[in-house]
């Protein structure tokens, strides 16, 4: 019996619960999926496997989970900053959306996005947006695993300018994923309670849950829209949406910031998901989520980048470290978060928000393959003490070496595999000077 | 006449105020001092230079200022997180301090430091510690610009197990400044006003003031030193220092977080500087500084890391990307500290702090040639409308490509130039195992 890959002298993170770091650990890869994870060989001869990647004591841990992304709007990133909110969204990044997207650019801008995911370790996205057959396509060529939403609204969208169509593209694009790879799932995207209305809410919610597949939506990310629903509906938006029915195990709250702590005990006994999506939270100035108060009620919680509109990149490393530090100011206690937990929600947690949990998220014999292998010791991962402490607050997307998904190498020694950068670029730096010159046109100059 | 490097084919960003990005620009350097600045050059031929360096589209800017840091703590790095402040403090990082460092040890750690620095394109930083000759002399070794200062405590230190000997030993290090080149300027850091008397802080103040270098204090980081304070001397902590004559435009309060209107106006009307440090302040929990406010009233703020006992690194993209974000959800405002604001607080207000405001911070014809070359257009840096979004939102340490101090490489393609990282790292790693080990034996493992 042979491996197909065997990566030797790596400090090993499996992320099983209590598991210790692995010094000179190994790994190997077989079929897709982790075969089997060892301890310091010494001076044994290596077990035969058709490749051997030595990891030179770099650190090998699962491949990120980034639960809230955007990918295509990738397209927008640095175009609109430091704007109020509603300035940026509804004299910027809505027009453009409307009159300057098409189902190319999504595919392109989602290439572009997934370059930058795989070259920061993430190896499994979250992505909701419209055109989304688009997106995922990309993804797809791109190697990644991905969960891949269908963007609903009741007004005009990218792709869906007659609003009434909104469930009928979302439902075509749902049938279009049977018998695609095992690694994309299909699924929708309601991008929040104060845009859909709740027969669009329950809707699309039946058409996830007779799939099995979660189900996403924007929930409470400013205090202003928490009081326009409750404005609407008389209740607050988790009351609101619970009526509904729409609140079950296979439902991702995205954003979660402004929730009462009887809203944050509902959320619990329903098991909705959380993703928290921090640089997104603070740029916008919408808030801070209640996460340390989310995870003491057994809330799962993931991280995401959202849209690089809003962060402005998909680096779930900066996620990890904003986390680990923001919840600790906010909570005046150093304790809140520790960096284990903070690497256990980009990776294991964040599986268990999309419903993977069980194949994906650690390195446990039977999982998928999807793994990161960091550069051996730089100068600011020096000296060694704690793995999680470095990978939490000093590591950085450009530390990683290599990534695997289902036993596919997307990025060996920084060179990414499955991507053409060149085109790629071409595409984007060919499209971007044309959105400006739209953007331009729509808002003047201070 | 011919220049002695001429980079061109960049986008150069002079930080001079109001001045407009220079696309296809060019930076022209002779006699470790910026000659010239100039837009795209078209078909024109190049200027005579001794070298030249493509950017290939790549920024240009001023090297970052870190006005704040412990370099050598770099040795603490990840030794012990997540810990309540106190028991952090007074149970690892004190007694570590003082029964493990040597003057060696600070050598050795602060070149670490320095490689770190460099790599993530520092070009000046402020290091206040102990054994301050040796942290010189490293930093002197590695190239960099660097405000050095000798710390005094009222209690045994690092060097000092006398208290009484801290005052002659801070004159010693600054006597034996004189002659070193004038990149190196020699001072004190007192630690605090509370861990400092009246005397200490006045003597060490004149000591600075006859020599005309800025001095450095830790300033109001944690509610509970300001109540401390107050208790002992019936004062807020800058009254109290005001009270001391203590607090003039050669002043540096770092941290500075707890700060009444009332302090902050003093603060401005002595023309104190500030060194903000939020990665820092976020993962001990002590607050968030008034920064905001603090430059509305005219204050010089400038960026640190502080020590990687506390950050856990040195990197300035990760202060300038947090600050930015930060201070927009603690106002409630996304129009907060925009990015231009922030990269400006890294390179030219950072000058302004250490006094060095001057010489430094903008690329300016007779400024010191102090730049960094950042890559060009990875994935996560495109498409590109904004340069100070991308270096504020979304650039990080590794895209900086080629770092310069006083006309000199000191990274050229990420390679070190002036320093021997086997050597440094085999010393680190052979030194940390002890370190863990006496930490280990002072503090009883959970």
């Amino acid at each position: 019996m042979s491996w197909d890959c065997l990566i030797h002298k790596a400090l090993v993170l499996t992320l099983e619960d209590v598991a210790a770091p692995l010094c000179g650990g190994w790994v190997a890869v077989k079929d897709g999926q982790i075969a089997a994870v060892g301890p310091d060989l010494g001076s044994q001869a290596l077990p035969p496997a058709r490749e051997y990647l030595d990891a030179q004591g770099g650190m090998v841990l699962p491949g990120l989970v980034n639960t809230h992304c955007h990918a295509a709007m990738v397209w927008f990133r640095g175009l609109a900053d430091d704007l109020p909110l509603k300035n940026w969204l509804h004299d910027v990044i809505f027009p453009a959306e409307a009159g300057w997207l098409d189902e190319e650019k999504v595919y392109w801008g989602t290439l572009l996005a997934a370059a930058e995911l795989i070259r920061g370790g993430v190896t499994t996205v979250a992505d909701s947006y419209f055109f989304a057959a688009a997106a995922r396509r990309a993804l797809a060529d791109a190697g990644l695993r991905a969960v891949c939403a269908q963007g609903v609204v009741d007004f005009p969208a990218p792709g869906v300018p007659d609003p009434k169509d909104n469930l009928r593209v979302a439902r075509e694009f749902l049938d279009s994923g049977a018998g695609l790879p095992a690694r994309l799932t299909s699924t929708v995207f309601c991008h929040s309670p104060y845009t859909c209305c709740a027969e669009t809410l329950q809707a699309a919610k039946d058409l996830t849950r007779r799939r099995g597949v979660p189900f996403f939506l924007h929930l409470s990310e400013t205090r202003e829209e928490v009081a326009e629903v409750q404005r609407r509906t008389g209740l607050s938006p988790v009351a609101y949406l619970d009526g509904l029915g729409v609140l079950d195990e296979l439902t991702v709250a995205v954003h979660a910031v402004w929730l009462t702590p009887e809203e944050q005990d509902l959320l619990a006994r329903r098991g909705v998901k959380v993703s928290h999506c921090p640089e997104s939270n603070l740029k916008l100035a919408a808030g801070v989520a209640p996460v340390p108060q989310l995870l003491s009620r057994g809330v799962a919680v993931g991280l995401g980048t959202d849209g690089a509109a809003s962060n402005n990149n998909l680096d779930l490393w900066g996620e990890m470290s904003l986390a680990a530090r923001l919840h600790k100011v906010w909570q005046g206690d150093p304790t809140v978060l520790p960096a284990a937990r903070v690497v256990a929600l980009a990776t294991r947690e964040g599986a268990r928000v999309l419903g993977l949990g069980d194949r994906l998220g650690t390195l446990t014999p039977g999982a998928e393959a999807d793994l990161i292998v960091l550069a051996p010791a730089p100068p600011h991962l020096t000296p060694m003490y704690d793995p999680f402490s470095h990978l939490v607050y000093t590591a950085r997307a450009g530390d990683v070496e290599h990534v695997m998904v289902g036993g596919r190498w997307l990025m060996r020694g920084r060179r990414l595999t499955t991507l053409n950068w060149g085109e790629i670029a071409r595409r984007v730096r060919s499209g971007s000077p044309e959105l400006a010159a739209f953007c331009h046109k729509l808002r003047p100059r201070a």
